[in-house]
């Protein structure tokens, strides 16, 4: 048996329960159907989340339950969704999720995307009308499943200061891209197009830590330290690349700019300041952008396999930087991580415990998690 | 007529000629033609040699004349090349550049994207076997042109260095984006996955001015602040975002690897450290990865340009972080410094006006570049 491994581990463990994975998605499943959210719909949404948490992106898990659900009661998430195929071609296709779970609309246009792309190679599914849908990777590794790579784009409530400019006005827009390997884990990159989530912030925050100068900076444009002051007065973090030009910055912030031409622009949903956060009463109307590319049509799969392989193995056998440091391939650690909470059980903080149990008792349905002994 | 704008600024003025830029497209045109390149391919490569000096990227221009006309004396550039198309379906190309010049190959790969993507509503064209192909966004533009937006991705020899690793084993490896807009600039996202290019570390050095630490690394892991020392010693230049993760770095190094699997093992090309430049007598096997989208599959033409007109509004609009600094639209700076260069002629340094005359007289052709007054 591998050891284990956490892309992050709990901190104090006094703090954190060790929670059985199926029985958690089942619980978070129920609270949707509860809600009214067809069952098909709710296992999918479910899903996502817990696996945000196996694979250690716990700022996507469960923790962002309310934030779903709460959503749902305000009307703003529309469980009676009809998505609908507006536009489409060979390998082309728009939807409109109808204000429903982005969770639910995403998993449909990458089954559709890899439908497409099937028949003629490459397609791309572009989403509008729909909300904030997780973590962006779970939808590209879709794609892996049929030997194909996926890449995933969507835009998301502006937190990001774009460069030389004052304050949040683009999303942190993330890129996922995934390709298959020839043995697990799958090549997965997923990450935002800023310096951190806005969820980093806040963790440094709780925890009374200063964050690093060049993650975000106060509305007068200052770069800041205090991660209080920073969610106070609604400060904007850094592209990637952090603040001016000078490290790139303008690279990062062209990036997330470019997430929102394909996600908002080019689909009719909303971009910059107007893609709403799912707990308001303005549509959100967030758009996402799928890729699926069959490997095939370009070179035969062992071949391409066989040198994803070689790749994996090449950076694995670079010279260190130090000897306690460690080369990964994007999605490694994710990967690692979801095998070890399948085991050992997903670390829920217990506050967000108690959120859970407050939506099982909101919804009249038993909090049956399942806690396991942990490591 | 509107006001005079330069990306970069010829300094100091007085060693700089300036060029008009018909008269340097027709000589680097003749240049390659006398070293026996097809009369059609080598006037692209001259255009999109002059057409990065036209926007700025001086490091791009014909400052690398000699690069590529090496290549070809040292037989590593084929000029006999016959590009052939290895697999295709409805959306889909592999191309064999043969080792020509990646200029043209990269040029009929674009342009064949276009074909396919008129047809099923996107496609990829990829390239193997190909060389350095200069600036990605000429290719990216190509798609704009036809009112499609284009993606562009090619990888290069390694000159970075992968997250926790040493030395140089990941190319710069560019990405562009375009999209057509209803007035121009064309919206044009043009950046290598690297902090700064190779070439600024470059012209620090020839400058006597310190870099700042980190752009770049020596090879025993040090950040280091003397250009004359990384170059020296082969150093690394850092993935966007920096050393280690805490600014973002594993993203910027996870983007460039994305690039190169997709460039690289997706095309059977090389990868990593094997890519070679183009005067190396081992094949170069440069990747490309060429991607159109045809806007009017997911909306109509006249709502989406409108929609682009309004997203750069937007984000001229926002509040500058001081009373000097300006917001830029990615691709701005470089359409003001072509239509301000297409005027005043492009500045060309005393030393590469030499180079360019020792080029022609190899050639036995006439240097008959015309000097405009300038400014």
């Amino acid at each position: 048996m591998s050891r284990l491994y956490e892309k992050t581990v709990p901190d104090p463990p006094e703090d954190y329960a060790r929670i059985d994975h199926e029985s958690l998605k089942n619980f978070v499943a129920d609270v949707f159907i509860s809600l009214e959210v067809p069952r098909e719909f709710a296992l999918i949404a479910a899903d996502v989340l817990v696996m945000a948490d196996l694979m250690g992106v716990d700022s996507h898990g469960v923790q962002r339950l309310t934030r779903y659900t709460g959503g749902i009661r305000l009307g703003s998430v529309n469980t009676k969704a009809k998505m609908r195929v507006v536009n489409q071609s060979t390998s082309t296709a728009l939807i409109d999720g109808d204000a429903g779970l982005g969770q639910a609309t995403a998993h449909k246009a990458m089954e559709l995307a890899i439908e497409k792309a099937e028949e003629s190679g490459v397609s791309i599914v572009a989403v509008r009308n729909s909300h904030h849908f997780g973590m962006a990777g779970y939808y590209a590794l879709q794609a892996v499943r049929k030997n194909m790579m996926g890449i995933v784009m969507t835009n998301s409530e502006a937190l990001v200061a774009y460069t030389h400019a004052l304050g949040r006005n683009l999303g942190t827009n993330p890129i996922a891209v995934s390709s298959p390997t020839m043995t697990p884990p799958p090549i997965l990159f997923d990450a935002a197009m800023a310096v951190v989530p806005i969820g980093k912030v806040e963790v440094y925050s709780k925890e009374c830590k200063k964050i690093p100068l060049g993650w975000a900076m106060l509305p007068d444009g200052k770069l800041a330290d205090d991660p209080g002051e920073v969610l106070a007065k609604k400060g904007a973090v850094l592209p990637l690349g952090g603040l001016g030009e000078e490290m790139g910055g303008h690279k990062g912030a062209g990036l997330s700019l470019i997430v929102d031409l394909l996600c908002g622009v080019l689909t009719g949903a909303n971009w910059g300041r107007k893609v709403k956060h799912t707990l308001n009463t303005e549509p959100a109307n967030v758009g996402h952008f799928m890729v699926a590319i069959d490997v095939e049509r370009f070179r035969p799969l062992d071949q391409f396999l066989s040198n994803i392989e070689k790749f994996k193995e090449y950076l694995k056998s670079l010279p260190k930087i130090s000897e306690d440091s460690q080369i990964w391939v994007p999605g490694e650690k994710a990967w690692l991580t979801m095998e070890t909470r399948k085991r050992i059980g997903i670390p829920i903080h217990k506050n967000i415990l108690k959120e859970l149990e407050d939506e099982g008792r909101k919804a009249k349905i038993e909090f049956k998690v399942k806690k396991l002994n942990g490591p």
